[in-house]
């Protein structure tokens, strides 16, 4: 395309972004408008997509980071003839595909992005997917705003990216000096961005984003570089075009004060339409199929960590399929992840402790088709949250695996220590939440969360516990294990993982009383086996539940909602780590947090003698 | 002290660190080798404080980022006088409070450590409190480990710090080369980290950090640099000191393998006492105490956003009170703390799009004395969720304000709606969790947040809603608000923000139809209002909660927890954000998600049709 023909598609975009925003009432032309041209020179002349073969495994990636210039990146797709001038105007309705921030529910989107700083993130697992598993020479294109270079994950990003040595990655950097509320802390200064990129080993080219020709030339540089990732600094006006706006605060996030008038000023609606460099052909490697599985097998009596059963598992996942990928925070040997490692160690990926990094990068493989477990101490996921949060939003299916679940963690203390995360977890939109108790039941737990859709969440252990269930028992996703039955029960013990076994010593204990207790393994938190739960509660009429977890958001409140139906409720009462924990033992700590086998004997006692239970 | 003096200091930490790992039987001495010369000048020449007055407004402030070392800062309390050998022996047991790693259970510890990457964001809230509100001479220093440079947040603030000038502010740089599972990305390449803060504006110098003139003129050179916060690189040896773990990996976190030798090898344990040089006097300038206190009132009728009243209630706090200061994400236009920066700007900090420094910097600024009030979107404090978990460790008191909450956000789609955060905060030990429904529930509420101890959250909403409380009405913390009562009421709504207004037009709905409905505004979601929940449980057998938000963690959970006392329970039924939403009219989405007016009118006849509820 000729120089003055990428400038209309520019100006061609900017109209578009306006005509959208205006549509719908609201949205974020000007920021769109920044970026037209650097959009449109890519989209011309560099980016490789089959816009009718979205799976196509040649395709580049395009991430709008600054997911918030969605009218831009809906302009691309009219342009390409993906979408209809009729669909571009239903931009942000109700049951419209173009949603205010891009979701996947559009095909040409891969991740949802709309919280600043993940673009990056999610495109180094992409590009480290493309380099070391794929071996497909696509190219992964990032664009963000300056704003959003403030975000420690940008820098997590950054890191591991020039680390990693990923020259098929650039990052397009929109700097039009203005953030939501006024100007960002460099302003214009590219020099800054330079500087700072170039010290953690990035290739920089600095332009001016309005200059095709130069955008052109710095996306061939980009093209051409070798061994490093390359960010093009481009030096934008937001809003460029419309005199009304560019340049001036106050403009973010709302439809041009005149559109009509904009529109003539850009010089009027345009119909050009590109058609898109198709990818060279590309053929997957990655298989769901490959030797047969073969779980690791723990004997019943067997002292084992659910940590170390996991590691082993997962090497054992990694051997029977070739899509299987390890990522660590720099906690491998704590995780357990190391025995992965040691055996596929070319699908083994570390992070290092970047945690926003850990989680990115297993959203941008997963995307690639491949079905990453991310493992890090539970404690430590929190890091992470927002971008678990977008993985529900992308509809990604990753798995996340937290190890030294609660106080039974001991000594190192309450810094240490998974508390909060089952709630965090059960939280998120579909996803799945599993805490075993022994080694067998993690092996099969691993195995099943490889077929899972969206979010799953594996919360190990860091102590031994005693292997109670053969490695033929099965453990299906929403099951639970009754672990102590008679007709005779009084009350009802719910437990999780260490807590399970402090519920069988518990009913030892209260055996030798003659109160007799029910045990249901709750394995599976999200979702709960409400059949279960119910039956025990129609059978005892009280349910106990104990856990290493904050008595919000975990095993307590998942009890609870299996009788939300408008049944009847039993009478429900929670164990949980209700103090601030300091440095102790294992056992003093589940001591300590009220929620070991005496504690759990004593509640049932006290139910018993206040006849709250019959 | 002379260099020889220096060095045998060093040595006595050495000792020090491994005689209280090998007491715990676990720990990190090897990592707190490494950093102990460091530790032995900065404690001996450069420290000002009084630890006989840890809170001397005078004192500096150190922190251990990498909380792990906490062996080392023990050993230097022991050094200073502040505990004697018997405590540092007594490190890491039940009861002592020499934790695993630091917390405040210290009074010479400010802030909680453990995670890492945390330390420096902190720590530059103390030096930015010391440079623009305290104005004491008070030097901030932070000892970092060189694995936890991975972490994005330390990249926030050395952002954050640079900007700010805050040549009070030290890092040093404990680079030993060894992570916990092997080496780091940079290993022994100092340059690699001055190139990086150096491109970040900061001052750096690289030395040998066991050469203790070296550490002295660095440290001196660190204290004399203006305008530049600094960097101190710190080439150092894992272990150091005793060659069967010295620069050796596999030997991260654990006692060594023969304490008794090692300490031979070590010199023998050492009793050096120092006169840790004292602070000059210093004046707290902000008070609680300033004038009174004239909350913005607001009209019954009127239509006002609760993010809006919660801008103007903080712009009347800070004028009653010197000590309270605000915090924005770059989001200020819309969380509205605008309001307060137009009155009291130096009280107002911009922390950009950088949300762990945002939380970091507030628990900085807390431990310095002052009141802060941090805010962005809900959706985007999921972004410092390790930060806000590590706050509730350090028992500090910040007041966390979340904007844009739930579906009724409306077209942005859910990238930018909080739907997770009532789980988050609610998990939290000792957190308080307030989501007002009108414009003066929310100015009472924010008044009340200053005097609250902990994480405190309060949950505002972007569109405007009306005003349905008088100004002078109490909203005690813990309360609730029963909107409509009578003796024929046969469910309870309960709810809270939004859908309080939803409920109330619900039950308008159902009064043509003859269905009393009781209405429970749950402004307090954590503590809840168990009392008046139980009574209303009484009186109508059926409750159902209604809320913007997922169905887990939130309103449904916070209800079903006031009657886990073993009480009778009532029959509970939930309604939430079950979809996945897009982008559409705030009215689509309450629709789409089931929680507007007619939904829960449905829900209400459908309980009543069915014979659930009487």
């Amino acid at each position: 395309m000729r120089n003055d023909q990428l400038a209309e598609l520019g100006q061609q975009l900017r109209v578009d972004a306006v005509r959208a925003a205006d549509a719908a009432g609201s949205g974020h032309p000007t920021s769109s408008m920044s970026a037209a041209d650097l959009a449109a020179v890519l989209l011309a002349h560099h980016l490789r997509y089959d816009f009718d073969q979205p799976d196509h495994p040649g395709n580049d990636r395009l991430i709008f980071s600054k997911g918030h210039a969605s009218p831009l990146l809906y302009a691309l797709y009219r342009v390409a003839g993906a979408i209809d001038d009729e669909e571009l105007l239903s931009f942000r309705r109700l049951d419209s595909r173009l949603e205010g921030h891009p979701t996947p529910r559009l095909p040409w989107v891969d991740v949802a992005t709309g919280s600043l700083g993940q673009g990056l993130p999610v495109g180094v697992g992409m590009a480290l997917a493309g380099k070391r598993l794929d071996q497909i020479p696509y190219r992964v294109w990032v664009l963000a705003g300056d704003s959003e270079m403030a975000e420690g994950s940008v820098w997590e990003a950054v890191e591991h990216a020039a680390y990693e040595h990923l020259d098929n990655l650039t990052l397009i950097i929109d700097v039009n000096r203005l953030g939501q509320r006024g100007p960002t802390r460099h302003g214009w200064d590219l020099e800054a961005y330079a500087r700072r990129l170039g010290a953690f080993g990035w290739h920089t080219i600095e332009i001016d984003g309005h200059d095709v020709v130069a955008v052109d030339a710095a996306l061939k540089e980009a093209g051409s570089t070798v061994g490093q990732p390359t960010a093009i600094i481009a030096r934008t006006r937001k809003g460029r075009g419309v005199a009304e706006v560019e340049d001036r605060e106050g403009m973010h996030g709302k439809p041009l004060p005149d559109a009509a008038a904009a529109i003539e000023e850009l010089g009027g609606p345009r119909f050009i339409r590109v058609d898109v460099h198709k990818p060279p052909a590309a053929k997957v490697l990655h298989t769901a199929l490959g030797g047969p599985l073969s779980l690791p097998a723990f004997e019943v009596g067997e002292s084992v960590a659910t940590r170390t059963a996991f590691g082993k598992a997962l090497a054992a996942l990694g051997s029977a399929r070739s899509d299987v990928v390890a990522l660590d925070g720099e906690v491998g040997d704590s995780t357990r992840t190391e025995y992965f490692a040691k055996v596929h160690p070319s699908r083994f990926f570390e992070c290092y402790i970047a945690e926003q990094e850990l989680v990115g990068t297993a959203v941008g493989m997963q995307a690639r088709g491949y079905v990453p477990y991310a493992s890090t101490f539970a404690a430590f996921l929190t890091r992470a949250h927002d971008f678990i949060r977008m993985a529900a939003v992308s509809r990604a299916a990753i798995n996340l695996v937290g190890s030294h679940a609660g106080v039974a963690i001991g000594q190192d203390g309450p810094s240490q220590m998974g508390l909060e995360d089952l709630a965090m977890f059960r939280a998120l939109h579909g996803s799945t939440v599993l805490y075993p108790c022994d080694a067998n039941q993690t092996a099969r737990l691993v195995a099943a969360m490889a077929e899972l859709p969206g979010v799953s969440y594996l919360r190990t252990s860091r102590g031994n516990m005693p292997v109670i269930y053969g490695p033929d028992e099965e453990f299906p996703v929403g099951g639970s294990k009754v672990l102590r039955s008679s007709d005779r029960d009084r009350v009802t013990v719910v437990a999780g993982g260490v807590t399970v076994h402090e519920a069988v010593r518990a009913a030892d204990l209260l055996g030798q009383e003659g109160i007799d207790v029910r045990i249901v393994d709750l394995y599976s938190v999200k979702p709960a086996d409400a059949v279960t739960l119910q039956e025990a509660a129609d059978a005892t009429g009280c349910l106990l539940t104990v856990e290493d977890h904050r008595p919000e958001g975990g095993i307590g409140d998942a009890v609870a909602e299996a009788f939300t139906d408008g049944r009847p409720m039993p009478r429900l009462v929670r164990l949980g780590v209700r103090n601030m924990p300091g440095s102790a033992t294992p056992e003093e700590q589940l001591h300590m947090s009220g929620i070991d086998a005496e504690s759990i004997a004593a509640a049932v006692r006290l139910l018993v003698e206040q006849a709250v239970v019959r």
